[in-house]
Order: C-alpha cells, then structure tokens, then sequence
C-alpha cells in the first residue's frame, strides 16, 4: 500500500486523493501554507488524516522558520496553527491535532528549550500523532472485527479507509482486520457523490488488498438492503458529539435510516480524537457547505443547466439512535453513549 | 417547451436526452429499427415516453412497409412488436402500448382493411396514443395538485417530466399543475445518479419553466428532510403492481424509506397504463439491470479502479406501504391499493 503521508527529507508528501484512482501521484508540500492548502482543496481528506496532515504542517512550518528568538517563533507558530484551524470546520481531529501541537510547544518553551529545541519537539510530536494513528487504526480494527460475522456482505459509504488516516484505516481497518482473521467478507461500497470517494478511493485501496469490491450508486443501497445483500454497515466519522451522534460524510444519516428500517447493525469506527465531549449533540457541529461545482460538473463536464440552483453540505448528522456501536481504538461502546464514550476516555486518560 | 417526441413528415423526432442539458439536438428516426435502438440507448426513457415512441416506430415501420399482401405485412407487424418488446423489460407501457397496436391491427384487419388501410389504422392509434397521454398528464396534474400545500418544497427522484411523457410530466405534470395554480413550490431534485436524469432532466425543464429547482445529490435528500426541507415526494412509475408495489427508477425505494421516517407524504404519479393488473406484486417485475459503463465512467473519465466490481440495477421497487397515494388520470387512489386501483380501471373501462 502506497503511504496517504509521510516525510521526504524536509517534506511533507501527500498521495494525490483527486486523482485517483486513475493517477498515482504525489504533491510535495514543502511549506506550511501548502499543506494548509492541500487540505482545503482535498489533496488529502478523511478526519484523521486530516488532523496528521495539520500537525506535520505545523512542524514542517516551524522547522522552516526564520525566527531567531522564542518571541517571533511563538509568534510564528500561533499563526500557522491558525492558517491550519481555518482549512476546514468539521473534522474535529484538526483542532485535536492543533491542540496537542499547542501543548507540546508549552511545555517545550516552559523548560527553557531554545527555538531549535521547540522545533524538535513539535517534529516528534508531529510523528507521535502519526504513529499513534496507524496504532490506533490497528487497534479499532481488531476490536471492530469482533463485530464482524464468519462471512459478511459489509456496506460502507465514503472512504474511512488508509487514504482517510495514516494507514490501515477507521472502518475500512475493521473491514481488513476481518479478513486477516480469514472471515470471507465482500464490501459493497457506496460510491459517495459528489465526490466519488467509494467509488474512486475505498474500491481503488481495497482492491490493492485483493478484497472483493462491488461499486454502487448512493442510491442503491436501499434496494441491496431490501434484497438481504447487506449484513452490516460500518462507516467513519468527522465528528462525534458527546451523546454520540455522529458527523460523518453526507449521506451517511440515509445510510443509517435504511439500516435501520432493515434491522441491519450500523457501526461506527472513529479513534477518540474524533469524540468532541465540548459538543453536546450534533446540532452544534458546524456542517462545512463546500462549492457547488463539485455537484455540477464532473471531469470537465457540466451536468446540471444554468438556472438550477445546487446545494453541497459535505457532512450530515447521524443521531445516535441510529448507532448501533461505535468502535475505537480502546474498545466497543454501546448506547447510552454519554456514558461508554465518557468512560473509553476515563480508560487511559483523556486521548 | 421543446416536444419530447414528434412526427417529422415520414420520421420520428426526438429529442437526445443523453445529451441535455448541454446540448439540444434531436435524433431523426427513420426506420422501427432506428426507434427500438433510441429506445435501447436511452435516447428516450420514461415509462409513458417509452410506450408513445414504441407506438410510434411500428406506425413508422408498417408505414414504410413495401408488403403488397396482408399476410406478409402482418408478419412485418409481427416482427415489429417484438423489436420493440425487446427493447427494455421493466417499463409496462411499452408492453401495453404493443399491446394497443397489435388490437389496432387486428381491428383493421378484421374489417377487410387494405395494407393502406391498416397502416393509417395504426398511424391513428399511435397519435391517439400520444394524444391521450399529454391528456392524462394534464389530468394527474389536476388531481395531484389537490394534495400540495400552497406553499411546498417537493423533493422528486428521477425525470417524470415532458421529458418522460409525450408532454406535462406525470410527477412533474403534478407540480406544473400547482404552480399554475399559484402555489408557492420549490422543488428538490435528486440528481438520480447513475444516468443523472434529475441533475439533466428534471432540471433542465423545469428551470425552462421558470420553476426555482434547487439539485442535490441523491444521498442529501436524507438531511434535508431531517432539516424539514421536504414537505412532499412525488415521483414517477415504471410499473405498478396490482396490489400497489412500486416500481421506478433505482433510489427511490431509498426515498420512500427515509420519506416515511420523517412522516412526509409519499406520492406516486403515474398513468392507468402504468399498472400491471397481471402482476400481483413487486417482487414479479423484472428489473433492468443496465451496462456497468453508466457507473464507472462519466463523460469519458473513468471514476473506479479496475478490478472493482460494479452493479447498475436501473430500478427498484417501493413496496405499497410506503406510498401515501397513487395518482393516475382517473383520480387519486388510496391503500387498499388492490381495491383503490381496480376501482379506477373499473370506473371508464379499462384505460
């Protein structure tokens, strides 16, 4: 599997997820602006690797610094964790991922280190969040798998997979821990307009892997439920309020409302960081409205006539009466979710 | 409003709908052959369109028939009908429409009719039958309009506009009819991938109109009615069983699930020949599955990587629980649809 990010000498690499799966190229990044940018414009996209891509945008930057005291570099910093904050609002692992940059510059400022000395401790803080995130994945998926029957049809929507972390996957690791085990699972995978995710990045990555893939429209997975060719559903999250209703990829909420009316369990894999306990339920997530060209063209192509209007919300709400479990790297938690989230947070300290 | 279809001295015209909105260009049919293959490649689609064009390419080709017998022009006849039957299994006017012809024939035939005098015969069923389908859909838009609020944000699936019919539209036809009645309507189309007759369709002729349609893709519709943006569905049919199961497009079995999980009427708008009185229920109808291309290309851009599978089910079927009402020609028809519906075929005849 070709890496979603990672490092070449002062660079940040990213696998260009517009392209695929016709072309695999990579875009260099080789400041935190770019990074910045490469984010907004869904060079690379999913929330945790989102939240990776920001904190190696901000080592990359403050590595590239100028400054020569502490003053202007702390000046400097808090300017590129802002640049990063204001790339896109729903992902909740973008702050998260700022946030624990932030504290590591703290504490490597409180003990006297000089300017070099914070950029080496934003660097390997950088890394950590990395590493902790293809872990954490590894982790999700093992205790995801246990959800997973000997032979399953599994349904997902978007891509929650290795191009949406730092590797192995959210939804996606559950979906490859299964087969690992040598569980035969076929994955129908939505292929989640506007943007074509499944159809381009979830089939392209799990193909790769040599599991059986099957595409279809959005709009077909009622009738596939409907036609008992769906056993579970497991898909990631943008964003998970307190109560745990859960942000995800639009559509997912039509997902949900399908498996339900279906009896059919719907999974939600996320690592904790995606757990956003300031928010109470999903009312209060901010809903990004992205550009309407990406619903009315296509490869150049204009589909829909000048005069329509369009609408582009990226995300939807999933309430958490349509969960059957959510999955995270330390476990499995069930409704009521104020509660197990609450205590998978307690488990090891907060996340 | 450009016609859906039409005569041109010894041809058919259509309008290429493969091609709207950005180009209007029509396709000149000369032969039966060149309909049933406009027909196959969705030059025109729509279950009412598609039994108007069937009729209309065997009067063309019994028109240009050189058989100087009766017998041999029957045998031509014979030919002909199953040309067009073969053309697309799902949509029963096509069927009904042959079926129309073909008692036309026999009419003419039984009277002692000459060749001329058959071909004219069938010539006069095909416009009749083109007629009274613009007819009946100023007729369903009478009555379907009784049941939208004066002011309603419609959410539709698919194309069943002029586009689908010989003119007006069935669900389209619907909201015509109540915004010249001065209803306030704003209409949500699902964009219906993978053919994307809404985005193309829908839109395209209603913005002509001068209706304010909004597109979205199909898996948002879920969220706007979470967000009360939908007051009504009202769809279109391809076929209807007798005790009310609904076949249409693929999705809007989607639709009706998630229309009844927010308590938001359901409507089906469709003509008497829409209904299948042979077919008790909806799991009798076969349903077109159409070439994986429409799914993993788009404007010659290839969206999935090879390897993955792909399903392209053109249409499903919404079982009659989850249709508030069916509108046809005749009247609105309420569950119990066996008896609501046999009432209608009853009432002037069977349509």
């Amino acid at each position: 599997m070709l890496p979603t990010i990672a490092w070449q000498g002062d660079s940040v690499l990213m696998i260009d997820q517009r392209k695929l799966p016709s072309v695999e190229v990579y875009v260099t990044c080789k400041t935190a602006a770019h990074v910045a940018k490469a984010i907004r414009a869904m060079v690379i996209r999913g929330a945790p690797a989102i939240g990776v891509a920001a904190a190696m945008g901000i080592a990359l930057g403050m590595r590239r610094s100028r400054a020569t005291g502490t003053k202007q570099f702390a000046a400097e910093f808090q300017k590129t964790c802002d640049l990063m904050a204001g790339t896109r609002p729903t992902a909740v692992n973008l702050f998260w991922a700022i946030d624990r940059m932030k504290r590591a510059f703290a504490d490597a400022a409180q003990s006297g280190g000089s300017v070099g000395d914070i950029a080496a401790r934003l660097d390997a803080e950088a890394r950590r969040i990395h590493d902790e995130d293809v872990a954490g994945c590894r982790s999700m998926g093992a205790h995801g798998a246990t959800l997973v029957p000997e032979t399953a049809n599994i349904l997902t929507h978007c891509n929650a997979g290795a191009l949406a972390t730092a590797g192995y996957g959210t939804a996606l690791g559950v979906i490859r821990a299964a087969v690992e085990q040598g569980k035969k699972i076929a994955v129908l995978a939505d292929e989640t307009r506007p943007f074509l995710q499944g159809a381009r990045l979830t089939a392209w990555e799990l193909v790769k892997d040599g599991i059986d893939t099957t595409v279809i429209t959005d709009s077909m997975a009622g009738a596939m439920m409907r036609q008992g060719r769906v056993d579970l559903v497991v898909v990631g999250a943008d964003r998970i309020a307190a109560k745990g209703d859960v942000d995800n990829k639009v559509g997912t909420y039509s997902v949900a409302v399908r498996a339900r009316e279906h009896d059919i369990p719907f999974y939600v894999a996320a690592p904790m960081s995606t757990i956003d306990f300031n928010t109470p339920d999903g009312s209060r997530i901010p809903i990004e409205e992205r550009h309407e060209r990406e619903v009315t063209h296509m490869g150049g192509v204009r589909l829909t006539p000048g005069g329509a209007r369009v609408r582009n919300p990226a995300f939807d709400v999933t309430p958490a009466k349509y969960v059957t479990a959510i999955i995270t790297e330390r476990g499995i938690a069930r409704p009521p979710y104020e509660v197990s989230l609450s205590a998978h947070a307690r488990d090891t300290g907060p996340a």
